[in-house]
């Protein structure tokens, strides 16, 4: 049969330790600034991977990490897949319960720990969990008081072979795992196969992705176990990049003297991380003249933030992905002739999830079952296929049978697409509320509410209407409680929406839940305020679109 | 089984129409400049797929293309593999027998043909070649006199629906075929499947290969029967740049003439087309402002071509493939840093073959079967491997036993590769030679002896010697021949090589003998010779290296 070889990680390690033995490292640790170069990082994987075959793992083992981002860490992203096993990232910020749920719902082998999380780890391996790891191995040169049997990473290594016979896999073969966890249920398992992690760093590589080369000096702040810090230790690699790791917990102070040491030109990270940055930057001075890109992913970032750092001279480019999609999807770059745009358009352009890269096709589906106009008003449910989006989660059919049709991944993001083919997330399927047979955007209601100068948070959700299905309710933190409010916000919304979109009820509450990883829970008020009578009462007569 | 979906070229087409709909293809026909963008490109494509269907074509046919660089050649690029056929470039410089040769081994059912070159291909097709062939189609509007019973291009997708179901179809399947000449025996056919197309695509859109995006205009001056134009049209739309074609025998005026008018900003061809175009400027004022890139293959530029496109603010690339590769394998792009080298080291860095792209991997065999070092010293056969690297020939058995081995590609080109990872083709491995149990390059040799003022050209072979196996001889067409001249060569070549380089003898003759595609036709020079007991007679007693 016609054909290449298979598509594997392996040309990526062997290109940058063949082509780049000299480029470097930068690593900071519990124990300070660490460096080397490619030619060592490449004779330490040879190492890991001996190690794993000596220490008895399987050769087609999982291997969890508990880690932050760090050499060895990773070390881990090339010595475990390209051996044939395959790596599963923990977040170490999950709820025991789930640690527990996840080692042995993959049969980890083996885990990797950092000295830092080893206590938490150790609690969620307490009494009988972790039934399939036969080893832990603390990442650093000792290791700290525990109840686990663990040894060091670096007597783990030691004294191995600084070669290995890499094996010639099968691209279908898993290399890499990471959970996702809604809000409700399960983490649901994501696999990797090589082909996938293939797929994705050649297109994040791509103009149309990160746009990497061997200039680049790229520092992941996005944690490694948050699917594989968007793929930057691959993509980097495959790029000849310099590797800067910023270590566990860095704070703003860490990464600005980063970025000035090492001459950081592309960072990345969730929203946070770049506020925590820039407020720092009001009383430091700090020298951002290498930084050429700052990618925000997870959720938007102000337009404050994105003007500040473009008179800094820093791009900042919005992407956005999921756990199933490896994960970037898509990338707000503008596109030709689009700089001459004027501010305001340029910006509301910037602020979109942006363009697919090459290789992936969406569809954006309603809740006829039919494709939306690409108009920028019209939305629905983004489904989306490619070599590196899954089309399934691991042992979970209820779930796949739900969230996959004909390899296509729904995945549960409202969105509109403007005729340019920049996506916009409008919501969350599942907090799309369904009023009539039509769709109000959560999201929107929200943002109106919050541009009140009272109001602290708001969350609005959709609760059970016997005629209309469901209807808007909001409910808000204010920070001056006074009568009038609940009308003004009631008209402040009207002003702007058809007055179906128009909340039914607006509820003042002192806190709005949050998830464990610290989002709204729109589920537990939901939960709360289904039975509230007074909801269904205030129903308007048009609670649907003229049209229905 | 976890992975993502299949890789195909639909999403290619899928996203420039979608995202693209406005920017432009423009292309130089025998009627003229003719343009439209991706959009109208879309329904016509999926109306030459329809066509395709009615007229009978099998759903897995091979569809054969006898035509220069146009629109119309570009919409089979799409039409005919994203349907599920495989597109089949005939080079019609080929001789007749060769091109009845390939028709009826790929039995092609459909040829789509230039008017320019239907007199060419009606003479290959007589009288019972091409018994496949159902169909021929003209590239145009109107049927030039002809005996073949064809259709013209407009008429074969006139009428037809403009929308097409694109088939979901798997990766493995073949989507394209071009033949390769070698200089002996007939021609190898090389399949390409949906995967090597689109992982070829993926590898030259990044930095590291072509580095495209949507502010590109592209114009690939490489015929696109040439391993698809060295991929540049699925590149192209890929990235949502402008596709700019220029038809067929453009000439220095015509494409300066595109440059200037369509804003092209790279383009890709042979050095003789270059050559055309700096000497044509000599003599006429053309703005060469928007190029950016000229990416050059096929041979080696002249540095004194590429010095002249420096000072015009373009840089020149050279790139290094085959058929078999899809056909990129390197880019001689400078590392990081290496723009600050002085004239001399950056020149020499850019002369060589350069850095392979992320995704491939090589070693370099010498004779022994053993890898060469990286010292840009020693040398041995490239070995290449990758996922649009082919493993096999089309049903040539004898031929794949030879030239592949465990999924490698043995090249036939004999390099070197610096410390910097840069290879530097020092030879064919057929036209090496091979003297006492090593290797001496041919090239090297003919450089050297064409550094002489009064050698037009020169070529060295190896001829059969009974003790050391091989020894060179040199065959040279003088300016002015003399008699003190073949004692200047030898001596010429004796300053700067070991003794046993030096060739045993001198000739002189009148022309070099040519293949078909105007290479130097070693081959025949050797046959002719061969039996020239005067050059074993010659040796000297160290025709092989001291360590021998």
């Amino acid at each position: 049969m016609p054909g290449g070889t298979d598509q594997t990680l392996r040309p990526f390690l062997w290109r940058a330790e063949r082509m780049y033995p000299d480029v470097e490292i930068v690593s900071r640790t519990h124990d300070g600034i660490e460096r080397y170069d490619y030619a060592e990082f490449g004779g330490r994987v040879a190492r890991l991977a001996n190690a794993l075959d000596e220490a008895g793992i399987s050769d087609d083992a999982r291997v969890g990490t508990f880690c932050w981002n760090h050499h060895r860490h990773f070390e881990t992203y090339f010595g475990v897949p390209d051996s044939g096993r395959q790596l599963h990232t923990i977040n170490p910020l999950l709820p025991d319960e789930h640690i527990q749920f996840i080692v042995e719902n993959a049969s980890d082998e083996l885990l990797f720990v950092d000295p830092s999380l080893l206590e938490k780890l150790a609690g969620a391996a307490d009494p009988d969990a972790f039934d399939s790891v036969r080893q832990f191995v603390v990442m650093g040169e000792t290791v700290p008081e525990t109840d686990l049997d663990a040894t060091d990473y670096e007597s783990f290594i030691a004294g191995r072979s600084d070669e290995y016979d890499w094996p010639t896999l099968s691209e279908d073969r898993p290399a890499g795992m990471c959970y996702t966890s809604g809000t409700t249920g399960k983490p649901k398992g994501v696999e990797y196969t090589q082909q996938m992690l293939w797929s994705h760093t050649m297109a994040t590589i791509t103009p149309q992705g990160l746009g990497l080369d061997d200039t680049d000096v790229v520092m992941p702040v996005v944690p490694m176990f948050h699917v594989n810090a968007w793929g930057m230790p691959f993509t980097a690699t495959a790029a000849g990049a310099k590797h800067v790791y910023p270590g566990p917990s860095p704070d703003p102070a860490d990464l600005a003297h980063l970025i000035e040491e090492e001459g950081v030109t592309i960072t990345a990270g969730v929203p946070t991380v770049w506020l925590g940055l820039l407020e720092y930057m009001t009383d430091n001075e700090v020298d951002l003249s290498s930084l050429e890109q700052v990618i925000i992913g997870g959720s938007a970032a102000p337009e404050s933030v994105v003007r500040r750092f473009d008179e800094l001279g820093v791009d900042v480019l919005h992407a956005w992905g999921m756990t199933e999609m490896s994960p970037i999807g898509s990338v707000a770059r503008l596109k030709d002739g689009m700089d001459e745009w004027d501010d305001t358009d340029r910006y509301a352009k910037r602020a979109k999830q942006g363009l697919m890269v090459p290789g992936l096709e969406f569809k954006v589906i309603d809740e006829g079952g039919d494709e939306v106009d690409w108009d920028g008003e019209e939305f629905g449910e983004l489904w989306v296929r490619g070599p590196w989006v899954t089309t399934e989660y691991f042992e979970r059919p209820e779930a796949n049978a739900e969230d996959f049709e004909d390899g296509w991944l729904k995945t549960g993001d409202v969105v509109s697409v403007d005729p340019d083919g920049y996506i916009e997330i409008v919501d969350r399927a599942k907090d799309v509320i369904k009023s009539g047979g039509e769709w109000i955007s959560s999201v929107e209601l929200e943002n109106a509410l919050m541009a009140h100068d009272d109001v602290n948070e708001a969350t609005v959700v959709g609760v059970p209407h016997e005629k209309w299905q469901e209807r808007p309710v909001a409910f808000v933190v204010a920070g001056e409680e006074r009568d009038s409010l609940k009308d003004e916000l009631i008209d402040l919304v009207a002003e702007d929406y058809p007055k179906w979109w128009v909340p039914d009820d607006v509820l003042f509450i002192d806190e709005v839940p949050k998830t464990a990883t610290g989002k709204f829970s729109k589920k537990d008020l939901r939960e709360e305020y289904s039975d509230e009578s007074l909801v269904a009462g205030k129903a308007p007569e048009e609670a649907a679109p003229e049209s229905d």
